[in-house]
């Protein structure tokens, strides 16, 4: 099969990786508008050939949108304009904007809109790894609207690349990605902000790091790219948790400035709850 | 050398099976007030023997407080009117609450001030494990204030333990810990907070887990018995640093709900300069 991935970084270049040495695509076609992304990925051999749009998307069996969902939004008509057999699928983390864009197009049914849970901080295709998508939950979103073939395909590469498979719709998966994913982006850019604020010296910061700083603030280093349109697309919702979380800080301000000490272990010891939902499920009894 | 070891936690038990390992120490005593984390330490072998206090303090060559900083600054002072030749150390995160506690005590040389940068989400002797401290920092505080033997004796530690010395005063620490340390953990209680709030469905905090929230959120198991304390007493800290925290989530919001594309993008470009920070120093280029 020849897939084509536009959009070289990090998730794109990690995917084309899996989808060689799991032999599920023979031929790996890259896009990307960045000459230097291009060229890292053909040296690394995360792609066989780089091509220009057209031609990519007339080559190809499966194509995958890996750019930030501001560029998805405006590539995925003309990628669907031109589309006779492929089926077209995208990696992009809000989903009901992009697909409104192609709510009334004729080869709607040909997309999968789909987002994998898995990245680091990094990015770019020299961040491409082996198996970052393995044990990792892939959504569908709105797949009645998508015809059997294309969910075929897709499903097929989450089970090529280990992924456990869930299903919402659109909407829904914007408020649930809004409320765990997105905010903790938003956290750990707040509290780099924070820190480099008040702590005029760099070296306390990295002397003190391994207080867990260093873990809740790993994300801080996440590309504007790729989460800005992210934010900018999910406002409604990520400003609704964004609400909820200046509340609780503030909340738990007040109690601390106030040293009132029972509602602070209380606090704590409702916030405590969250690693028993995350130990709760497991990977083989995740219903 | 007998070392005295209070509070059989997750330090505590930590450095006790470090002391063990690297025969710092040949006879380990342990006290706790709580008799199954003395079973526990016993059957885990991070300790040779348990005893009441005064005899475990009549008994050793060096003490270490392991406990909460409350019960530091309540235990501190007698530990100082017992000791006859003792190196007293303790563990705490606050530190300036404690030396004032002792400032005047006739036996305050013999006490090092010290705070081991190292810990994990999980607590009690069963969270011990070998090598916590390796390749952390530890900070000794008011040095001017200990006698060259103490000194000496927790410096020795340090190296044992394979962790990198720094100096500061206590004022200074406490300030330098709540911008870098103490307010991780706050943000991380919060995003628990918020999302168990915001996120009815248990599954999904699951499911979206993977997309960074799992690392922003894994202090939010942290103890209360050992937290509460640290913010009640360095809380004029605790509370400045949340305020700015304040307000950069609020301005964040404030410009994701005018959809200021370009603002949102260059906040994102300054909190991703943490990362320079967290690389720039190494452990073997630390000045």
């Amino acid at each position: 099969m020849t897939v084509t991935i536009i959009g070289l970084g990090l998730i794109g270049g990690s995917m084309a990786l899996d989808l060689k040495t799991k032999r599920f695509a023979d031929r790996i076609i890259g896009v990307d508008r960045n000459p230097e992304h291009s060229k890292i990925a053909l040296e690394k051999g995360l792609v066989d050939e780089i091509h220009k749009l057209i031609f990519a998307i007339k080559e190809a069996d499966l194509i995958v949108l890996a750019i930030p969902v501001d560029g998805i939004k405006k590539i995925l008509p003309f990628v669907l304009d031109h589309t006779t057999h492929q089926v077209v699928t995208d990696v992009g983390s809000t989903k009901f904007e992009i697909v409104e864009t192609v709510r009334h197009h004729p080869k709607r049914a040909c997309y999968v809109p789909f987002h994998p849970m898995a990245g680091t901080e990094f990015s770019g295709p020299d961040a491409a790894i082996n198996g970052l998508f393995s044990q990792k939950v892939g959504i569908i979103c709105d797949m009645a609207d998508s015809e059997q073939k294309s969910l075929e395909r897709i499903t097929q590469l989450t089970m090529v690349l280990n992924m456990r498979l869930i299903f919402m719709n659109a909407k829904e998966h914007d408020l649930h990605a809004a409320y765990v994913s997105h905010i903790s982006h938003l956290t750990s850019f707040a509290l780099a902000l924070t820190v480099l604020e008040k702590e005029h010296n760099e070296k306390n910061i990295f002397n003190l790091a391994s207080g867990g700083f260093d873990s809740t603030v790993r994300l801080a280093a996440s590309s504007a790219d790729m989460w800005m349109p992210v934010f900018s697309q999910n406002r409604n919702n990520v400003v609704e948790v964004m609400e909820t979380y200046i509340e609780k800080m503030t909340l738990f301000k007040d109690l601390i400035a106030s040293d009132a000490k029972e509602d602070v272990t209380r606090l704590i010891h409702e916030a405590n709850q969250i690693q028993k939902t995350l130990t709760h499920f497991t990977w083989n009894n995740k219903d």
